[in-house]
């Protein structure tokens, strides 16, 4: 089987393959990537649960046998992707000679690479009953995935917590995640037809972060479908397939208590900075410790010790309640800006048991809210 | 003290310095950069043999002491490089309170590092009577350094070729760098007043390498002075000090037999894409064999054992003598043909025994030449 493919679009779906590619695994078949040469085009299947990625390059060759009648050819992942990006630009030829050997024709070069059957390679789940169907504009998707994905825990103590759990009434998607000290959540208002059911789940966030990534295409829009077991994201060219992870998420309703101590809304880029600068030199705790020094203006503080301390100011817009004196942790208060990304920002803090609570100026159809639990000091 | 200094300039100039700054010693003093204001501005000096960066920012500031009435201080030099990163554009008051610490003002922060007494830092060699006084433009040498210097020795057994050769005869300048298997050679007419002495040293690679990325100032030029034992390179703005190494280095006079039996000119571009595409399955030993086919191209074929084979063609623009087949590292090739950067070029063959000649065309003024021993096959 023979096919022409361009090598700019051949790569980009390679790219796109190979992230599900697991770094190491015990199956030595796992670092290899299933290649399907077919009537409708080429196929390119990759990965194993928790993540398997399939990505499509549509070019009808009639003469070609259907996609089901091939089990294809695994070939190395990482050295296909390297031949493939030293390419020349323009066509390449792929042909599978048999059921071992991929030939790759590109200029004056000629690539032999050693295959084995696709029958040996695991087969990707496949969904049972869809309990979901959305549809959502990638910005959105990818929108909302980074500004929970950094929450999630990276110990498999609690392996729950290593997943962001994602409810949708129908009229609105909620994505959480949490490692037990900072919590993230965004809500965005879905436009579905009226009946789509309510559903919940709880995806692995390394799953959510690649998908992040592979949602390039601005234009397009992803349909999730999922059953108990699987949740699939497809774009025009691209399918992930996730694991679901099961088990009881923690309660997230009554994290906030009812009503602030003190409320500061301060410009979110200018916080940013400050605690990144704190931080340098916050030791290794990342202590950073927060007062108001008037109604314009508070006060980050940081020390390592033998090193050195860092005294910076942020102007505050608007303060309401008491003042306020507390510790976090600089680095995790980064995360949470760096994931709001600009704008102003409302900071709440309650008594001295309750979290930090960052909220960002709600935006058309969607609002975030960020909790930091904070560090206990003597100061 | 107190100085004010711009953030762009301050940071470049501790970018710099910090090239000097060990990865790692077992002196935790050598972590640190010694930091001086005084009445000429900032002095910044990092580093102990082999290799010593000084940098200085000049600001004229009468009321100060003469540089060398005070020790200055030394700071850490990765948190000091951290924190002015992270200061936002504008000006930066440095201010050297007391004997041990150093206030960082920018905006609205103030960053306080403790540091030790400048004495404690282990002085910079001083040059004695100098044997080399050269002027080169920093164009030239950075771009002869690029040409030679991949070509050191990695390995400490025979630390002599860890070096670069320099020879300078007042009129030319030549710098040589081998590992044994590879060979790199570059020459450059230097124009230089009539008395000035010959001179050879042999220069760390590692110091010459941090050079040429230091040269950046392409409209700049580079003042060399040098005696028995340390070599300095001096710019408008920075003095790198380098001890020299001291040995016998091997003889390069008759490293290329008479007469080649096959002379290739290939274009460089086309050979070095084609090598890179074949090493990718030329296996762990990274054996590429080369063979001509016509008059008109020469054949490049890899082979990994269980992973693949490749033949790539180039075309060859003249031809003279008997074909050749030939085994090369291909990684070895590819650094060549790298540092050669484009042109056309002349590959040269011999007998059994002798190495793969590559010279590229002369530039005006300048020429270089490269060998490598082939690779004994049973093919």
């Amino acid at each position: 089987m023979k096919i022409e493919v361009s090598q700019a679009e051949l790569l980009h779906a390679l790219q796109q393959t190979a992230r599900a590619v697991p770094p190491s695994s015990p199956l030595p078949i796992l670092a290899g990537m299933v290649l399907r040469i077919h009537r409708e085009g080429i196929t390119l299947l990759a990965g194993s649960s928790p993540m398997v990625i399939r990505t499509d390059i549509r070019i009808p060759m009639p003469g070609l046998p259907r996609e089901t009648e091939d089990n294809g050819l695994v070939v190395p992942a990482r050295t296909f992707a390297d031949i493939v990006r030293k390419l020349p630009p323009g066509p390449v030829e792929l042909e599978q000679t048999d059921r071992s050997m991929l030939c790759i024709r590109a200029g004056s070069g000629l690539f032999r690479l050693c295959g084995t059957d696709g029958e040996e390679y695991p087969a990707a789940p496949e969904i049972g009953r869809p309990t979901l169907q959305l549809r959502l504009p990638n910005t959105v998707l990818k929108s909302m995935i980074r500004q929970v994905a950094f929450a999630v825990s990276a110990s498999e103590t609690r392996p729950i917590l290593t997943g962001v759990w994602c409810r949708s009434d129908g009229e609105q998607l909620k994505l959480v995640a949490t490692d037990s000290v900072r919590f993230a959540s965004t809500t965005s208002r879905i436009e579905q037809p009226s009946d789509t059911p309510p559903f919940e789940a709880i995806v692995p966030g390394r799953c959510m972060a690649e998908l992040a990534k592979m949602l390039q295409d601005d234009q397009g829009e992803t349909r999730i479908d999922a059953d108990e077991a699987l949740i699939r994201f497809h774009t025009a060219d691209m399918t992930l397939s996730c694991s679901l992870l099961h088990g009881a998420y923690p309660p997230i309703d009554r994290l906030v208590p009812a009503r602030p101590n003190c409320e500061l809304k301060v410009d979110t880029e200018k916080l940013l900075q400050a605690i990144e600068r704190v931080t340098l030199l916050s030791g290794e705790g990342c202590v950073v410790f927060l007062h108001t020094v008037s109604a314009e203006s508070a006060a980050l503080v940081g020390q390592a010790a033998e090193v050195g301390d860092v005294r910076e100011e942020v102007p505050i817009e608007t303060v309401a309640g008491e003042g306020v004196a507390i510790s976090f942790n600089g680095k995790y208060m980064t995360d949470i800006l760096r994931a709001i990304a600009g704008g102003t920002l409302m900071l709440r803090f309650y008594d001295k048991l309750g979290p930090i609570a960052a909220e960002p100026e709600p935006a058309a159809g969607s609002s975030s809210l960020y909790l930091l639990t904070p560090i206990r000091t003597s100061r």
